[in-house]
C-alpha cells in the first residue's frame, strides 16, 4: 500500500477503528485539557512543559519520531512520520497546532474549574466537552492526532508522510517561532501546512479558511506625576493619565467606527466584487450572530455587513486598560501611570510595523503638556490568503463534503492564525485551515467548550481527508 | 486648677514631659502603623478591630473612659476624659481622627514593607517615620493623643473636657458615620470639633484649614456583550464596553479642562473678591509644587491659578480603570465588562446627590447601541467652610504661633472630610483642623512618610492648643 493507491475499504476500517477507540481517545484529551498550560503568564510555565511532553509522548506512542525542543520561550514539540517504502515521492504535509491556552480569568464566570475538563449536556449540541482550550486548541489538534492514530493503528502506515510542530506560545504572539522556523525550516518544509485551528461554517457545514486577518499588539503606557497622588489634595492642577489615556483611546474611532489613525488604511485592500458577491450569497445570518452575544447592532465601520466588518475590514481593539485602583471599595487616587492593552486586527496589504508607527505618532501628537507616553510589543503578522484550487485545498473540500454531506464553504476568518503567515513567508508554503470549531464555542471565554460531535466528527475528517491527500499525483502538481 | 486658669509654668512641664517621653511615644505610634488597618479591603477586616482596640487601650491607658464600639461596618473608637471638679463649664471639645488607612499598593514601589514601620534619613527633612498611615492619619491622630497623655501624666488633668471619636472607615467613604452620629450625637456633641487629618503650610508654617472640597464617588459600569469575546473573531461588529468607557471618560471634560455634564457649575460659589486677594498674597509657589510631583503646568480649567483649582474649583477624576485582560502579556480579548472609579471634588454649593444624577443622565446619554451603564456609590459630602474669627479659631492660632515662632496661615484643602460637614449638619458643630502632614508626606501613595518633628512638634503644638482652649470663657462665647 502506498499514499496514492489506499483502496476505500481501507479508510472504512480507519473510521471504524475511531468509532472503537472513542472512550480512551477522550480519556487522552482530558489528560491534556488538564494543564493549565497558559503561556502569557509566567507563573504556568512549568505547565506548558507539561502540556508540551504530554503531545510529544502522544506522538511517540503511534510511531511517530517525536521530541521537545526547547526555545527561549515555550518549547515546541516536532514530530515526524515517514513511510519506510513508498513506490513515488509521498505528498509531505506538516500539520501545526499549539498546546498552549488563553487564561481562564475571570475564573468566577466559570461553572466548574477551567482545568477540570468534563463532559456537560447542552440543549442544541447534546454532550459537550467543558474546559480551557477545549476548542483552542487542544480538542482540535487531537482530532488530527487521533486521526493518525487510527491510521497507524490499522494500516501501520499513513498516507502522506507527516510533519507535526505544536507550538506554546499561540495566545501570547508567537516570539518564539520565528527563530524556531529560521533554524528547523529544512526540517519543517512540507508540500503543506494543515492547520486546525479554525471553526465549521455552522455545526452541520464545514469550512475551509481562505483568509485571515493579521495582528498588530501594542501595550500604551501614559505616565503623568511622579508618583501616584491623593485625588484631593493635587485633583486639578495635577494631570491624571487614565484622563489621558481616556481621550486617545476615545480618538482611536471617529463617529463612524472608523480608524482614525493618520494613513491606517493606506494600504487597504479591498476585496474582489466577485469575493463580496458571494459573501452577500452565503446569506450569514447577521441578527444570529449578534444576538448570539447578547448584541443587536453591529458596531463596527458604518456601511459594512457583519461579514466584510470581519473579513476584510481591519480593526482596533482595547483589550484592556489598567490604571489606578481597580481593588474593592474606592481609592482618592491619580495614578502616576496608566496603560492600555491594544490589538489591531489588519487585512491584506496593512504592514503591522506601519500601523504600529502610525499609533506611536498618534499617540504622541496627542499627549498634553506633563504626559508621556511608552510602548510595548512590536510583534504582529500581516493578513494572509490562499488560492482555493490548488489541488490540497480540492482534496480537504472532497474529503469534508463525505464526512458532513455538503461541501465546505470558503470564509475567511477574522482572527489572527501567525504561524499561517510565518509558513508562506518564512517557507514558502501554503496552508490548508480546517477546523471544527463553532463561534459558539466561547474560545477565549468563560466555560469554553468543544462539541463531543466536532471531536469524533474532527477526527473522521482528518482520516478522510488524509486520504485524499494521499490520492494526489505530487509529481503532477 | 482648672480649664481657665492654667499657669505658664503648667504647659511647661508638659512639653518637657513630651520630650522626656519621645522614645516611648515612637513606640506606641509604631505598635499602630504595624496594624494593616486598610478599610475599603475586606480582607482586612480583622486588622480594622486590631487597630480599633489599639487606639482605645491608648485612650484608657492615659484615664480615658473608652470603649471600641461596633458598626455595620469598622468599629468607632470613643473615648471621654471629664473633669471631676471644675469651677465653671469647661469647654468641651470633641477631638477626631481616623485608625484606617488606604490600600499600601502598588506594592512593589514601596521601598519597604508598608506595614513594617520604620524611621529612615530623609536629606531635606532628617529623621522620617515610613509606613502606611505614617501621616494620614495614625501619626496624626497620636499627635494629640501624646499630648493627651503628657497633661495627665504631668497634672492629672486636661484643660479642656475632651471626648475622642477614631472612625475606620474615613477612607472608604464612611458609610456607618451618618448612623453612628445620629445613635450617639448627645454623647458626641461638644463645643467644638478638633481634627487632625490636614496639613502645614510648609515645614515651618502651620496652618489651619478652614473650608474643604467636598466628594462624590460613582463607579461607572459598561456592559456590552453578554460574555468576554475572542477580539478577532468578533472585533469589529462588536460593541466593546472599554472603547465605549473611554468615550464616556474622554467626554467628561471640554478642551479648557472645564467638566462638561450639564449644570455641573450650577450652584458653584465664587471665593469673595478678598479671598481671592489673600490667595494671592500667600504667594504660592505654583512651580514648586508641580515640580515636586514631577509636573509642570496646572492641568485643571484654564485662567484659574493652581490654588484656585485646589480650593475653589470642583474636579472630575478617574481614579481607576478595570476592564479586559490586566495581566502580563496579552489577550485578544473584548470584555463583557469595564468599569471606571470616579470621584469629585464639590466646592461650596454643589450637592452630591445632584453631582451624581447630572453623572449618570451624562453616561446613558452617550451609550451607543448595545451598551448599558451601572452605577454604584452614592455617598458623598458637601464641601464646608468655617468662621475663622471665632474664639477656638483664636486660640488655636495663638497656641500655634507659640510653637513655630510664626502664625498659621489660613487655607483651604482640596481633599474632603466627610466628618467635617457630618459635625456641621448633625451635631451643628463647626471644626478646628490643625494638622502637621506636608504636602510631600507622600499620603495614599507608597512610602509614606512623618517627619519625626511633625510628630513631635505635633504632639507640642496639642498641648499648647489644649492650653489655649482652656483659657477660652465659655460663658462669653
Amino acid at each position: 500500500m502506498n499514499g496514492s493507491q489506499i483502496p476505500a475499504p481501507a479508510l472504512g476500517r480507519v473510521l471504524d477503528q475511531l468509532a472503537h477507540d472513542e472512550a480512551a481517545a477522550l480519556e487522552r484529551l482530558f489528560r491534556l485539557l488538564a494543564i493549565p498550560s497558559v503561556s502569557t503568564d509566567p507563573a504556568h510555565h512549568e505547565a506548558c512543559i507539561e502540556a508540551a511532553e504530554c503531545c510529544a509522548e502522544a506522538l511517540s506512542e503511534i510511531g511517530f519520531d517525536a521530541r521537545v525542543e526547547p526555545t527561549l520561550g515555550k518549547p515546541m514539540v516536532v514530530g515526524h512520520w515517514r513511510a519506510k517504502v513508498r513506490e513515488r515521492a509521498p505528498l509531505r504535509v506538516l500539520f501545526y497546532g499549539h498546546y498552549d491556552v488563553q487564561p481562564p480569568d475571570p475564573l468566577e464566570e466559570w461553572s466548574a474549574p477551567p482545568f477540570d475538563p468534563r463532559l456537560a449536556e447542552d440543549p442544541r449540541y447534546g454532550t459537550i466537552i467543558v474546559a480551557r482550550g477545549a476548542s483552542d486548541d487542544k480538542g482540535q489538534l487531537m482530532t488530527f492526532i487521533e486521526a493518525c492514530r487510527a491510521w497507524l493503528n490499522e494500516h501501520g502506515e499513513l498516507p502522506v508522510d507527516v510533519s507535526v510542530l505544536i507550538e506554546g506560545e499561540e495566545e501570547s504572539g508567537s516570539p518564539s517561532l520565528a527563530p524556531f522556523l529560521a533554524a528547523h525550516g529544512e526540517e519543517l518544509k512540507a508540500d503543506i501546512a494543515l492547520v486546525c485551528d479554525t471553526g465549521q461554517w455552522d455545526a452541520d457545514t464545514p469550512a475551509i479558511t481562505a483568509f485571515l486577518r493579521g495582528l498588530a499588539f501594542s501595550e500604551v503606557t501614559i505616565t503623568g506625576p511622579s508618583r501616584d497622588l491623593h485625588s484631593g489634595l493635587y485633583g486639578g492642577p495635577a494631570c491624571n493619565p487614565l484622563r489621558v489615556l481616556a481621550e486617545i483611546l476615545a480618538a482611536l474611532h471617529d463617529d463612524q467606527g472608523r480608524i482614525a489613525i493618520p494613513g491606517f488604511y493606506d494600504d487597504v485592500r479591498q476585496p474582489l466584487p466577485s469575493e463580496l458577491a458571494a459573501w452577500r450569497a452565503l446569506g450569514f445570518d447577521e441578527a444570529g450572530f449578534l444576538g448570539g452575544i447578547g448584541l443587536s447592532e453591529p458596531a463596527g465601520e458604518t456601511g459594512f455587513s457583519v461579514l466584510e466588518q470581519l473579513w476584510s475590514r481591519p480593526t482596533a481593539e482595547i483589550n484592556g486598560i489598567v490604571g489606578g485602583y481597580g481593588g474593592p471599595g474606592t481609592k482618592t487616587v491619580i495614578p502616576a501611570h496608566a496603560t492600555a492593552k491594544l490589538s489591531f486586527r489588519l487585512v491584506p496589504g496593512q504592514s503591522p510595523r506601519r500601523i504600529l508607527d502610525g499609533l506611536h505618532r498618534f499617540v504622541e501628537n496627542l499627549l498634553p503638556a506633563d504626559a508621556s507616553a511608552s510602548f510595548k510589543g512590536d510583534g504582529g503578522s500581516p493578513a494572509v490568503g490562499f488560492d482555493t484550487q490548488a489541488p490540497a485545498f480540492r482534496a480537504a473540500s472532497r474529503a469534508l463534503e463525505a464526512e458532513w454531506g455538503k461541501p465546505p464553504i470558503i470564509v475567511g476568518c477574522g482572527a489572527s492564525i501567525p504561524i499561517v503567515e510565518s509558513f508562506r513567508s518564512r517557507l514558502d508554503m501554503d496552508a490548508l485551515l480546517v477546523g471544527f470549531a463553532l463561534d459558539d464555542d466561547r474560545i477565549h471565554s468563560p466555560n469554553e467548550k468543544y462539541n463531543l460531535r466536532s471531536f469524533k466528527k474532527g477526527a473522521r475528517s482528518w482520516a478522510r481527508i488524509l486520504a485524499e491527500l494521499g490520492a494526489i499525483d505530487v509529481s503532477a502538481t
